[in-house]
């Protein structure tokens, strides 16, 4: 039986309620031989007296090994494995960008570049221009070119990087990309990947169109052209509250989370600048759901940037926070992170994620705080971030019994 | 997406070096109640100090419960799952005497029996004769058989064991067996098992050596038969090497392990007699590798004597030459075992196998000893065999990460 007809299956509906709050990146690395990890020395009494009652462990990310992006990573929380269910690189720029994408819209990922006179890439990133220039060649782009019947958006993202979308009927993400990955190379055209009429059709449109960006940026320097990769559709997942039988609300300020919980149906709600507000926005909906995604962002930032303190900070800061949850009194609620981000490595990392489980039926272990080394002896032991929602559901008294 | 295809499409190439030390056998079950493991037992400064250094748990050969051969549980440690790539028993016979296997020979193991004048079974094994008969028979049968066309190669094996390999175009392993499986039965013709015309063909030549052998023999006592089973050809695996992007070489000095490594592309150097030989092959060829799997039979083969001081002494001795080891600035080094062979068991178990990362990027946990009760508290947990070559890679940066 397939997994979400399983859950979909046994789920029931009820007045208990979940929460989720990841901080994503939270998984650390001590700075030094002998040191603590990020987690480990923050001053956490909340989170501490939340382990004691509850059950800790670890929370392994797509596979073992694999450091995952942060798409694919908050598919694995939500239930969808990662490896199953692929959301493309190009709908993932858009949803990073905030862009309201719609289900036929074919999106892909842009770089601007820098050719020679013969066309030869010489380099990919056009220099890595400043991202002032990138939002404005992208709109140069977007006022100058046209593909009749269909509508175009060229939106900047960071530096030499934009989102290619294209708006019509009958696109398909089954296309070639046009960066060689190396430079002194001709850019690729657009192949069409299946027989189908619409990837031709798709291929065409594409190549059309960066046929007129190129000419377009011609003159510019260094970025005199552009290359597209990562071509993607909205995957239409099957949607979360309908597998859970749950009404569910992200509560998230980055965009990237906001596309993702988008993508599987929550209801993302405007969620404010600090982590103070998003622990607000839960009070303010608290009746209106019964399963409250809570994403906390600087704690990967900080790790990204190397800042173990401000990482321990950050981590304080939700700390302070958690009363206030508590006060909502939820059924269940679960702690844990996306991924590891060790500010030792300053970049996400496969190391397994420690994990909260509290709640009334959350089983007490021996774990009196919350750490990656006192984890390690967690009644939960490790487990796939997949195995998340069926467990949270499970302690909310939500899903029945299988089978007689 | 197939797990292969994840792992080489992250891989990245690095000057990192990876150890997988593997002490065949290595986990272990007290002697009497109350008592110690050979592991817990022997006097392991070294594995100590890397295990506080380091990331402890168990690995998994196979699935719980599941006690594996020598061939599946390096399989797994290789990271092909041995459930999903079946080597077959006639290519392990051959590949366990150190036979050059082809990659279209046709292997199977064969078995000397005893018959009646009627043609009966009365002995699977002809009575276990000694391994100097089996083999003056087994070159009777080599010098005394052929069939047109095709090379012929029978091997003595152990007693009553022998390998028959057959050479030549157009052969398939989709064959039935010859041995009933029990005596008091006569023995069965070989059948092809699908409509190829390889295996029909097989099959008919198959039978016709059958024929010529059993004539040969029908005048010894008591072994005038024989039988074959697991009719065998190179699984064709994907090859380490390309999987991984690693130069991979393997030090070991059973043909079973040269074999299996030989099949997964590895380049299998001459490996000495003794564990210090072994030792001093890994420093002899650091340079020209990034990848060196290292294979301590005799954990595995005291255990199997029932030996518990002998297999402590050997781990003693294992330990004493890991100085050499991280002399040599390794990135990252596994240790463990390909599954347990318990001396109080004197036989592969399904028990858990301690298992060790050492290495910048493994966490430390609050284990300061390489036990079994030790590492169950380390911060590892329990994992499959097969998701150590991606965790070797991972902490060797050899990985890139996944999605956006």
């Amino acid at each position: 039986m397939d997994r979400f007809d399983l859950l979909h299956k046994l789920a029931v509906e009820n007045d208990n309620k979940l929460i989720l709050l990841i901080m994503d990146g939270l998984g650390d690395f001590p700075m030094e031989t002998g040191g603590l990890t990020a987690l480990e020395a923050a001053d956490t009494p909340n989170l501490d007296r939340m382990a004691t009652e509850g059950s800790t462990g670890f929370n392994i990310p797509v596979r073992r090994g694999i450091a995952p992006g942060s798409g694919p990573a908050h598919l694995g929380l939500f239930g969808y494995d990662p490896l199953q269910f692929d959301v493309g690189r190009g709908v993932l720029s858009a949803l990073g960008i905030d862009f309201d994408l719609q289900p036929r819209d074919l999106a892909a990922r842009g770089n601007f570049a820098t050719v020679d006179k013969d066309g030869i890439i010489t380099d990919r990133r056009a220099g890595r221009i400043p991202t002032e220039l990138g939002a404005k060649l992208a709109r140069k782009l977007q006022e100058g070119t046209s593909l009749p019947g269909y509508e175009i958006f060229v939106l900047p993202e960071k530096e030499y990087r934009f989102v290619f979308i294209l708006r019509g009927e009958g696109l398909s993400e089954a296309l070639s990309e046009t960066d060689p990955l190396q430079t002194g190379k001709l850019p690729l055209p657009v192949l069409p990947l299946d027989d189908s009429s619409e990837a031709k059709h798709s291929a065409e449109l594409v190549n059309d169109w960066v046929k007129q960006a190129r000419a377009l940026l011609k003159d510019e320097r260094p970025a005199n052209s552009v290359n597209l990769r990562g071509f993607a559709m909205d995957p239409a997942l099957r949607q979360f509250p309908e597998i859970y039988k749950l009404r569910a609300a992200a509560i998230a300020q980055y965009p990237m989370y906001r596309g993702v919980s988008k993508l599987v149906g929550m209801d993302v709600q405007p969620s404010g600048k600090s982590i103070a507000d998003e622990f607000s926005v839960l009070e303010s909906i608290w009746e209106q759901y019964d399963f409250f995604f809570l994403h906390v962002k600087p704690t990967d930032s900080r790790g990204e940037d190397g800042n173990f303190e401000a990482k321990v900070k950050i981590i304080e800061e939700v700390d302070a926070q958690l009363p206030r949850l508590l006060a909502l009194q939820p059924s269940v609620v679960v702690i844990t992170g996306d991924h590891s981000t060790p500010a030792a490595m300053r970049s996400h990392s496969w190391h397994p994620v420690p994990l909260l489980f509290w709640g009334q039926f959350a089983m007490p272990d021996d774990v009196k705080s919350f750490g990656e080394r006192a984890v390690s002896h967690g009644y939960l032991g490790h487990l796939h971030s997949t195995d998340i929602m069926p467990l949270l559901m499970a302690h909310a008294g939500r899903l029945e019994r299988f089978g007689a």
